[in-house]
């Protein structure tokens, strides 16, 4: 029976609630397909913070390294700033464990009303690869002046050649298992003069690899507009780790599906564990009410085992979500239109399993 | 009678065919309400850049300083890298003027059908404020290693306690104008380490004097989320350089009118010329057979006009494409689904100024 050990951490608000939900659908996948997890729950979050003075013990990262995946809720409370929340917790673990694919599914749901008009559920349906160590994120930089007139911050932004080809090879190869394979790349080389157009060089040299595969750029200013006009045109939309974070929450709002969207953080070589974490947060005013949408933790469950090796269980978690959603009868969460608890929404989701 | 020295840079492409629709207009305004326009025409461009190896002759700058405003077409052609085009002609002109308002109008239009469902012309009708002078626009950085497997590129943003501050007190200033002034904040300070959380220290500071404004921030990611979810919310949102440039290309996205949209590159003390120009590029495919749509040049007209004291004249041009937009049996070019030229559609809208 293959075993797999995952690191559980629900972190803040919501994240709490959707967490069981998950665990109940992988327990739903683990008795069909003859799979075992165990299950290591961590209570990390604000109020450890609040407790502590930490996010996570000082040996966090260590404690987290030995499984075989990580399962995360959402990290962020009022009062504990985000740069202190997320930099203490999410962003070191994407780092430490060298989590350098971000991959958001963008597509349109049955059941799903999006914003944008005229578009069916199969017409939007695509990915963003964002780069999700390096890039824009950094802790570069600093402030001079302070409380002056005078001052003034640095933010110092650091692309690597091998951050950058790395990110772009997973584009191209996550493409190529695709029909017509296309990779679009979000660039800004005409506003920002040095990182830009490096991109764009490493872009063309990868995509020089990869004869099959088509190509185009945009910047990111129209290429957000034209999420918005022309979704259907994407396949693989790759992308730096603040215009990935961008578009990998803009994707979702036009699908209509940003409370339901999931995400990986992945290490393609399996040296590290993986994180999977839905893309909604902790949501302070939905918390404690038992209402919140699971759909984004389960989503994000079944994108752990695609990566677990396990397809055709992932594949079956995706289709009973669908089958839910495109039932009228099926139970539904405020958010969408109904009356469910997070709960009767987890229940409905394991039993189409 | 009052007279206006513009200086008139059509740029390239599309740029040198929606210009003159714009000086037919501003001709037709300057009969109707007594305004004397000369035109000094400059031809910079990719082409002389071609030609000469700079996009404008070394004293460029001094030679627009002495104008009331500067109109401008579109910069940018295949073959000249975007990073030279723009860094050679348009960013320079930004920076040198200290124009540091890029100041652009997000509204749904009568007779333009946007991507998003259930709105109405009147729904979406706010502002984007763009910080247009420093911030991550910057050529502060470089590369080491080039071409070694270490190759390493860094690019700094630069944020300064003085553009901070002085772009926010005109979102203030502007929102104070309004029935409801507010007044929204895009920031990252949850990714971005040191510019962001000191973006929102700043908006909290300005934000303090200005009580009578209500105030919100959302990080920029489920920012342009909300931008396609729910863009009535919105009535001035204030932005770092990039974050403003992609906000102010995603808001006309989502009510169609990227394609006419206008902008202001706007110093408010008035000791340099403003810069106008539509949102929209050179359009290389477009370019050469007369059907470019002349809007985005003619509202930028118009925003000039603001600009110069000349609020009436410049509601009636707005107006004038108002009542163009909104009749069906007035021209339309081929973007907005008809069979006219780009002279068509500038004729009719001077005839209804
Ligand atoms: C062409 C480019 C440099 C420019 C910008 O990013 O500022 C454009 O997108 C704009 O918004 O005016
Ligand atoms: C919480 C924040 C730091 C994070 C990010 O920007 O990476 C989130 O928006 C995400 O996309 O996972």
């Amino acid at each position: 029976m293959q075993q797999y050990e995952l690191a559980v951490l629900p972190g803040d608000g919501i994240g709490n609630e959707v967490m069981p939900e998950a665990l109940r659908v992988l327990d739903a996948v683990s008795a069909k397909y003859g799979l075992r997890f165990s299950y290591r729950h961590f209570d990390w979050s604000c109020e450890t913070y609040r407790s502590t003075g930490r996010m996570m013990p000082a040996d966090g990262l260590d404690r987290l390294r030995d499984h075989d995946a990580i399962l995360l809720g959402a990290v962020g409370w009022p009062g504990v700033p985000d740069h202190i929340s997320l930099w203490g917790l999410l962003l070191p673990i994407r780092r430490a464990f060298d989590q350098y694919v971000n991959l958001r599914p963008v597509r349109l749901l049955p059941g799903v009303t999006p914003p944008v008009r005229d578009k069916q559920p199969g017409d939007i349906d695509f990915w963003v690869v964002r780069e999700n160590t390096e890039g824009e994120y950094s802790q570069l930089g600093g402030r001079q002046g302070e409380g002056t007139p005078n001052e003034m911050v640095l933010q110092t932004a650091a692309f690597t050649r091998r951050g950058t080809d790395r990110i772009m090879r997973y584009a191209f190869e996550l493409a190529r298992k695709l029909d017509k394979p296309h990779v679009t790349s979000a660039t800004k080389s005409n506003g920002i003069y040095h990182s830009m157009p490096y991109w764009d060089e490493r872009f063309a040299a990868i995509a020089a690899e990869y004869p099959d595969v088509t190509t185009d750029e945009y910047h990111i200013d129209i290429l957000c507009a034209r999420f918005v006009m022309t979704p259907e045109r994407f396949d693989v939309v790759v992308a730096s780790n603040l215009f990935g974070d961008i578009l990998s929450d803009l994707g979702p709002g036009v699908t209509g599906t940003i409370g339901v969207a999931p995400s990986g953080n992945i290490n393609p070589e399996r040296t590290y564990p993986s994180t999977f974490e839905p893309v909604h947060g902790s949501a302070p005013d939905l918390a404690g009410r038992g209402i919140a949408n699971p759909i984004g933790q389960i989503w994000s469950a079944a994108m752990m085992l695609d990566h677990l090796g396990q397809a055709e269980a992932a594949a079956d978690v995706v289709g009973a979500i669908e089958r839910v959603l495109s039932d009228a009868a099926a139970p539904r969460t405020p958010d969408l239109g109904g009356q469910a608890t997070t709960e009767d929404l987890g229940k409905a989701i394991a039993a189409a399993v």
